[in-house]
């Protein structure tokens, strides 16, 4: 975007470190093209993510509730998880609407992709739109997961960011695609 | 906002894990009231981040391109960073334009602070708005840094995201306190 670009960095080393669950560490050595500088660098090999917006016939939104352990408290999140091996975006976020909700939808569409942390991270969330959406089956939760399903009105979505209640930033970049989020 | 709300997770152990320089990881086992089992998950303990919205007299966005380690390429950024100990969010904003782009500006709004990831991070990142941003100094680039700054015009930040030029989450969620970012 820009006639002057910012040259890549050239990768001098790359060291696996410690299995971290969610994500494997890594440490990376790069060349600074400004100084020519080596500068020792995490980078986190994360699995792409998805999450959905997912509205009922009635224009409600489905959101999940869920203690989070980074935070250590319960947050308001719309439905979403990891792509697992061998998975498409759009299967794991049917899969993940319906596992934490119980939701499931004929009308998706792509919202497109964001880089969650393209400063240490590699992967990419991808945003899904669900539209009448119904809620056909059960949940079925995991190990990790114990999640109350709540259905929100776009005003209520809209008052819960400003309240705070919703502030996870994936959550809010793709709400942002469907919902004009702007505070003043 | 629901009346059976899910209840937080009692912490049975934590344990250090690495220093990941941007983060100093941690093992917490919690046990899940659902099932009453134990379960162990990374928490990464990251400093408070902040990122600025910052628009010049003639209503160009100020942006940052640069490389990033995670993703392996050059991003289109707005600018930001980590709070130092002892700074507050505000302060930091104001170091970060300055340092990054050389911008600095007498009218500053803070724009609420969301979560980057409360499944695995423990910080907040705090978003502000600069108005009537000028370019007052020269960048002060540390060694993991090499910058080059965009004015970018409202139209172009719309095309830059359809385009998938902008799309670091964090930045989204900043936008789309001051624009409408909905794509359809």
């Amino acid at each position: 975007m820009s006639a002057s670009d910012p040259l890549p960095w050239r990768k001098l080393k790359s060291e696996p470190g410690p299995e971290l669950m969610v994500a494997r560490a890594r440490f990376d050595t790069l060349q600074n093209p400004r100084t020519d500088e080596a500068l020792r660098r995490l980078v986190l090999e994360t699995p792409d993510w998805v999450n959905v917006v997912a509205f009922t016939p009635g224009r409600k939104l489905v959101f999940v509730r869920q203690y989070r352990f980074g935070r250590g408290h319960v947050t308001t999140e719309i439905p979403g998880g990891v792509v697992d091996p061998g998975e498409d975006p759009l299967e794991a976020a049917q899969r993940e609407l319906q596992e934490e909700t119980g939701f499931t939808s004929q009308r998706w569409s792509p919202l497109g992709a964001v880089e969650p942390n393209p400063a240490f991270q590699t992967n990419l969330c991808h945003h899904f739109l669900a539209e009448d959406a119904v809620q056909t089956h059960g949940l079925k939760l995991d190990a990790g997961e114990d999640i109350r399903v709540a259905l929100l009105s776009e005003d209520e979505v809209l008052r819960g960011l400003r309240e705070k209640a919703i502030r996870h930033c994936l959550v809010i970049s793709a709400l942002s695609r469907v919902l004009d989020l702007r505070f003043r």
